[in-house]
């Protein structure tokens, strides 16, 4: 029942040797989800030890380059591999060009279809879901059209308490019906509350992507009460006015995102590449929000389970 | 007076953690030109510790994506570290669409321009040169279009005798007659034989680069005499059957062309995923040609010059 964020890469515009360009591949239960799709991802998710064949659905933030440039390498790795499947790609309208442009070019022969799905929002919408997995697109405030996206497990299906079944007798059809979240209503008119014969077995886990954005009031509503929140922290504080200018974001920003969101966790990565060594962002942030994380290329971030019984 | 080449890459279509995609840097007297521009080359060439403003020229062989795709990214870095002088690159036409399909959707802002020369021949033909350096490129024998690049000096000056100047009374215009490499021929009728007073300070160097193909009888009178040949040895000896069906070539076969060249030294590279231990290439080639190199990522080659007093 994994829900880890592998993070690929930590670098803004300007690769470095130890930081490659936006990437992360969220694992839900063995599903693999990449989010943004710098150049090298391929080898990054080598490096990580990732199968490339087991990539699921990719999610693209927006058409920057630093985002976006790997996917061309992945697409046809992935043919080389033998992959048939679709590859469903959600990304901005100005992905399909891109995409065709590149399948004209380099797509001759290639084993598998994939297929963009552009995403359009002005507030959240539901964009993709699985049996255990909503994601949820938002707009960010970039200089260009860009998405985060919220991935959250389904509310699951309830247990029934092994003492209830026993103390009410309960029926096959009754227990589905507690498990459905229901009320049992018996036709001698015996009412057996959900909450009495049955509880919810864990709480659905949920991720936040925000990269890239200047801060705007609406983030932190849309990405209410996230069990983790990646947001960009390109900059540290006094670089506010750099910040608002290229439409990122600083260390101190980032971290009130958090706070007002009520986030339990905030990881922060997209460091300008003035700053070779980002490891005084976390002190600023700290100040702000302390169970902060500095990404790294490589980094694993585990969201536990977290049961009911 | 540097002649070296830098390796940035030796894996073939499928890129390992070790082995990133086809890139060299041939730095020649400080010029440093690009040969093949595979996907993480500009990590590639920070890493090198070379630097991606002062990258000249560029040369692609062909069209295949691990010879390609990190040229996007590598534009995209340039024109944010300021570049504004054009950026050349020679490439077959193909190229035109993929550069033009980039700047459409990736070029805004853009502070510099790339500029496609078209590769065209069906046998050595000069395409760029340099105060000291001719580059030629000539025809692989791949599955679409591919170029091999010659890198050569060119022919230096003469440099006079000292002991000649004083024994002939030379003046300074019998002393540029004979720099050129004519005889002084004196109103008197008094010849003084270029060979008499003058001498080739150094030797030209040279380098070719061939990868990817399939072996074909011309390549070795292409790459006559050449110091360094690079050569692609995707497979080793007993895969000729595979080589040959998808246009490249075995390690034997590398190393034929390079016995058959004269060339002083062959290294070798563009290794199939198959083999992610590729050291015994190495006997393989140096049973034929003893004067070999398995390349690996990172590696640097020096051409020393040989001066002649």
């Amino acid at each position: 029942m994994n829900f880890t964020l592998n993070i690929l890469g930590t670098a803004s515009a300007l690769p470095m040797v130890n930081r490659y360009p936006s990437a992360q591949v969220l694992d839900v239960r063995g599903r693999l989800f990449l989010i943004d799709c710098g150049e090298g991802v391929q080898m990054q998710i080598r490096r990580q030890r990732l199968s490339i064949l087991k990539l699921d659905t990719v999610f693209i933030s927006h058409l920057h380059g630093d985002h976006v440039f790997g996917i061309f390498g992945l697409l046809s790795t992935m043919s080389m591999l033998g992959r048939t499947a679709p590859l469903h790609i959600y990304a901005p309208e100005a992905f399909r060009k891109a995409l065709s442009d590149f399948m004209a070019s380099f797509g001759d022969g290639f084993k598998f279809e994939p297929v963009h799905h552009a995403v359009s929002a002005d507030a959240p919408v539901k964009i993709f879901e699985t049996r255990s997995l909503d994601v949820t697109a938002f707009p960010l405030n970039h200089r260009i059209e860009t998405y985060g996206y919220l991935f959250r497990e389904k509310t699951p299906m309830k247990n029934v308490r092994k003492d209830a079944i026993s103390q009410f007798g309960l029926s096959l059809a009754e227990i589905g019906t507690l498990k459905r979240g229901e009320d049992v209503v018996r036709e001698d008119g015996t009412v057996i509350l959900n909450t009495e014969a049955a509880y919810q077995p864990y709480e659905p886990r949920s991720f936040a992507y925000c990269s890239d954005t200047a801060p705007f009031p609406e983030l932190s509503e849309w990405v209410k009460g996230v069990d983790l929140l990646y947001h960009e922290a390109t900059f540290p504080c006094g670089y506010e006015t750099l910040a608002q200018a290229t439409f990122h974001s600083t260390t101190r920003q980032a971290a009130e995102c958090a706070l007002q969101s009520g986030a339990r966790k905030l990881a922060v990565g997209h460091y300008s590449s003035r700053f070779p060594d980002a490891s005084f962002f976390l002190d600023e942030i700290k100040e702000i929000f302390p169970e902060a994380i500095l990404c790294h290329d490589g980094m694993v971030i585990d969201i536990p389970l977290k049961k009911f019984e």
